[in-house]
């Protein structure tokens, strides 16, 4: 996935030492066909796992997560969150903190799409310090489902997230990895 | 496109006259190959339009957005709602009240990503009073971007939303069509 590199190094904007915005091309704007690329490669890795669910959270990991999902030929969920007037009360929910956000939602995902037949793969573009990430693994434990793993298109590795994901011994994937966004400058491992 | 009147009548739950809950085929849970051929009809009807991007808003729109995206060839850009540490300040933004969430939110796109070289097509899975759609319709006027037509999958014709799109002279798409919602009942027209 050279071009995927190509791509953030010349479209990503490091806002911080922490925070690269991808708005051009994963978080506000997307390349379908990159995606496309993207969502073929975590159903490869996946394929052995007769994965039945892909699950994501809204809203930037849908499109890549919609691509695997088509790809595995499973459906997508999407967790929401957030209580909307047309979610129903019967869902597990955790509270997280976001990073990008700079606040904590709830993250819900209702019983009627989720349950204990299920092989689950998570799918997001990016994973920072992975709040929402094990919010959504805490859901896949309380619903009983198997997690078959973690796929995420861009791994931010100088910070905690994967590393905690894959201490609990849970399989995680990434396209590409960023080991540092230092003076301004995106570098990959 | 029987097959979504069918799923529609099996899976979707009336939660009021005015109230639909799709979750288990499009709001939450999508079976992603039937999310293609909406896709790939929404991309039928636009084809001579020569649009250059695809828009919707986060979050139940993304998924048919991105099908319809992926077929026609070009971006997909997706709306945002409210400020996010990662959106930079130069955006187009329009307040708007949300139906199904029952609160007022900031939409935004960013300048970054729509112009006036642009031809849209704005693309959502639902349309109740159209508030989201007129919101984006608004920034696509302050951007100077053509607006090709809206495609939506599920229009509740019964609502004034579908409408008032018309009435402004604007293409407007449906795949099905509601008219009500009475009894607990959902009637097609």
């Amino acid at each position: 996935m050279d071009i995927l590199k190509q791509l953030i190094t010349q479209h990503g904007i490091v806002m911080s030492n922490q925070t690269l915005q991808l708005d051009a091309l994963l978080n506000h704007q997307v390349d379908p066909a990159l995606i496309m690329q993207i969502g073929k490669e975590f159903a490869r890795r996946f394929r052995e796992e007769e994965v039945t669910k892909v699950l994501t959270i809204e809203s930037s990991g849908i499109a890549v997560a919609f691509a695997t999902a088509l790809e595995l030929g499973v459906p997508l969920v999407f967790a929401r969150r957030k209580k909307t007037l047309t979610t129903d009360g019967d869902v597990w929910s955790e509270r997280v903190p976001s990073f990008t956000k700079g606040i904590v939602t709830d993250i819900l995902v209702s019983k009627s799409v989720l349950g204990d037949q299920d092989r689950v793969v998570l799918i997001d573009d990016i994973i920072a310090n992975g709040d929402a990430a094990r919010g959504l693994i805490r859901i896949l434990e309380r619903a009983g489902a198997y997690l078959t793993g973690v796929g995420v298109v861009v791994e931010k590795s100088f910070q905690a997230g994967a590393r905690t994901i894959r201490e609990q011994g849970i399989r995680f994937e990434s396209i590409v990895q960023i080991k540092s966004l230092d003076g301004g400058k995106v570098e990959f491992e």
